[in-house]
């Protein structure tokens, strides 16, 4: 057998940071099924022809060989990068029995093969919603997408955060108004603004063809940013004083949208829950197939991170058109990652049993036992001492487990239940006494940042 | 783009049935939970090293490459066929850092390589307890785990169960007392019995070099069983009447052991559970590694589909030795599946909301937005409808959904909600107006034969 050792992008938690994570997939699950979004699962692997394209994960395929492939013709499939490509699979799979808009949650693993370096994770859980139409998305599901997932992540035992907006087609409008061609070649530049300064984003467009007064005016757009819809002054103030090109047929129509949808979009995020939103003209996601709303969610103190919760409004979900929709993706476990090794959330202890009972003889086993079942019977997390040792080393065994209290049963009545933190000890009942509701399970404490 | 079709072996639920399966899903973890059983959750490859074995699950491996392998020294992995050999390499690599005994729970997805066809699953979820010693595992532990999954069955909406019990060292003691040389191989063939029919085992085992008169002590054995420790005595009689080698050193002290041991164990667990657990001499559990209990679960009245939670004790976890354990492993997707097909349990539907706000007009939806959010605030799932179309329109929505009451918010006052099932409608305040509790949230509707 193998040495063991751990591989490299598969990390793994203890038991008392996966308290952490469990906590953190169960609050979202619980903040999406109240606003109405269902779940679903889709299989770990799609064709090969469906998960290869231009985007970067697409190059990071892990592809499956059976090990003793027999020659019988099996699809080729790889495991899903992310949960967008198969929620598309499966919404033109099962669009004959969905209801739309149909509004799903998912929360799953996707794998990545990327080259093994510091903190790329190969395996991570993604948790993402969308809504869906079938022809026409109402411009106020974009809000609605965005409010949820503000809720979900306010829940969290993580530092507040903001929600920087952008939408595609203010940023489009402008860019064609300008003589800008390539949007989609000029946005993936504008994306790298913080890693290249705007002199490397100013080199980038012009290799694209740009001129220097279109490159200036996009920077100039990208400098804009306000908590309301009074961004929508300055970019119209910038519209005025930038040379426009003519004949770019709908350019300030579309840009005109492009503001009210955004402006619109700030101030019904605020309005739901006050303080999330900033209109971001510089947000501009590197993905291609955006259309409307885009998000980019930072940690307050942690903008350094990057975004913890991301996505947009697309026109076609499918290859081939239709089905417009939005949706929001966290990255889950990059998320609890930072937050254990920055030391902002741990639970209080690993094991889920708020007592242990201790066992005076073997002899007694089954009435400690007996406690133990009444205990649980009122939905007290609890196990019972694997050997009937001196109460000292049971006491001992309880400590390490991170085991709050112990229970030592007495031939006359139920026993005493001591607080082994404290070390309080009580005359207790075992169908009436109940651990404090913070010992009851164990809890996940944040920071308190906000 | 391809054609969309189903993969072989990667069956996906409807939103409607996957609320059934994260019923069961979730029902396990508080169970677990409830008698202290901590999450693990390892990542999805191993080293193949690790996974390539001699059980029929590693030849079904499925390798991973990387599609854009860039030759450096990535090591070989495949995906995990069960949760037993993580959980292993998980124990052994953080030995260190546990507490033992260790008591844990895992529900992960699976994945195993087999020739495609009817009812086989490619990717499914188990759902594993394990307690693992360092050193000494006490013998109450196998009662405990047969009682913590016997009681989390019972909370399954499925029919009751039956779980079937028996003791590798009683076996090994008689077969060898009778001159079985080769338990192990015996064990494989009497486990066949179900399929094979005496006759068939017979020839096996003559195969075997097993001779006649050892041949029908081993199927008289596989004959006995019964629901309390009446077993040992029809044990001893076939004992006593048997043709017995000589020189077979303590045989017969082991073969006591075991008696004693099973005893025990039906006795506890039917005194926890009652009516749950049977002494059944036939099962054999076709793994080598077990070395005390072994458990098959079965559905009464659905034998034929095979056991539904199975395990056993085990002397080491690790290959090399050391970590004596006692677990039991329920097929979660082939279970659920099973539900589903012949119709022992349903979801009442398959939208997490209870309730859905009409729109009057859209430029009225914040005040339906208002009414969502304060119902939400009480923990009631709800949506609000896409949009102001016909209230006749908004009614079949929330039907098609299977949303059981729709709210027509009124100007003055709150308005009133409407069960759709029937008709009935009342004037309702958001603040204090709730469904009946199980129209909460969608329920799990089992069949009633338990």
């Amino acid at each position: 057998m193998a040495r063991v050792r751990p591989l490299s992008g598969f990390p793994e938690l203890t038991p008392r940071d996966r308290v952490v994570e469990a906590r953190i997939l169960s609050t979202l699950r619980e903040v999406f099924g109240l606003h109405g979004f269902g779940e679903i699962e889709t299989r770990a692997v799609e064709p090969i022809e469906r998960l290869a394209g231009d985007s970067e994960a697409s190059k990071e395929i892990y592809v499956l060989q059976r090990l003793n492939a027999d020659g019988d013709s099996d699809a080729k499939v790889g495991l899903h990068f992310d949960l967008t490509v198969p929620f598309a699979r499966y919404v033109e799979e099962n669009q004959g029995a969905l209801q739309f808009p149909f509004r799903r949650w998912q929360m799953q693993k996707v794998w990545r093969g990327e080259r093994p370096q510091e903190g790329r994770f190969r395996e991570f859980y993604q948790a993402d919603i969308d809504i869906v139409a079938r022809e026409t998305l109402p411009e106020h599901l974009e809000a609605e997408v965005a409010i949820v997932m503000a809720r979900a992540l306010r829940r969290l035992p993580i530092p507040s955060v903001t929600m920087h907006v952008n939408n595609r087609a203010l940023v489009e409008g402008f860019y064609r108004g300008v003589g800008i061609d390539d949007v989609a070649g000029a946005l993936r530049s504008v994306d790298k603004l913080d890693k290249i300064g705007p002199d490397g984003v100013r080199a980038e467009l012009a290799a694209q063809g740009v001129s220097e007064t279109a490159a200036d005016a996009a920077l100039e757009l990208a400098r804009i940013s306000s908590a309301d819809s009074s961004f929508a002054s300055a970019v119209e103030d910038l519209w005025e004083t930038t040379v426009k090109v003519d004949d770019v047929s709908g350019a300030q129509d579309q840009l005109a949208r492009g503001i009210a949808s955004l402006a619109t979009l700030v101030d019904t995020v605020n309005a739901a829950v006050p303080g999330t939103a900033v209109a971001d003209l510089r947000i501009a996601r590197g993905l291609d197939y955006y259309t409307g709303s885009v998000y980019e969610t930072f940690m307050d103190g942690h903008e350094a991170f990057g975004s913890i919760c991301s996505g947009g409004r697309y026109d076609s979900l499918v290859a081939g058109g239709g089905f417009p929709g939005v949706g929001m993706s966290i990255g889950v476990s990059r998320l609890v990652a930072l937050l254990l090794s920055a030391g902002l959330a741990s639970a209080t202890r690993g094991v889920p049993s708020a007592v242990l009972v201790a066992v005076t003889e073997e002899e007694s086993r089954r009435a400690s036992n007996a406690i133990a079942d009444r205990l649980r019977a009122r939905g007290i997390p609890c196990e019972v001492a694997p050997s009937a040792s001196k109460f000292g080393k049971q006491i001992q065994h309880a400590d390490r487990r991170g085991i709050p209290f112990v229970w030592f049963p007495a031939e006359d009545g139920d026993g005493q239940v001591k607080d082994i933190r404290s070390g309080d000890q009580v005359e207790a009942d075992a169908d009436i006494w109940a651990p404090p509701a913070g010992d009851l399970w164990p809890e996940v404490v944040g920071s308190d940042a906000h």
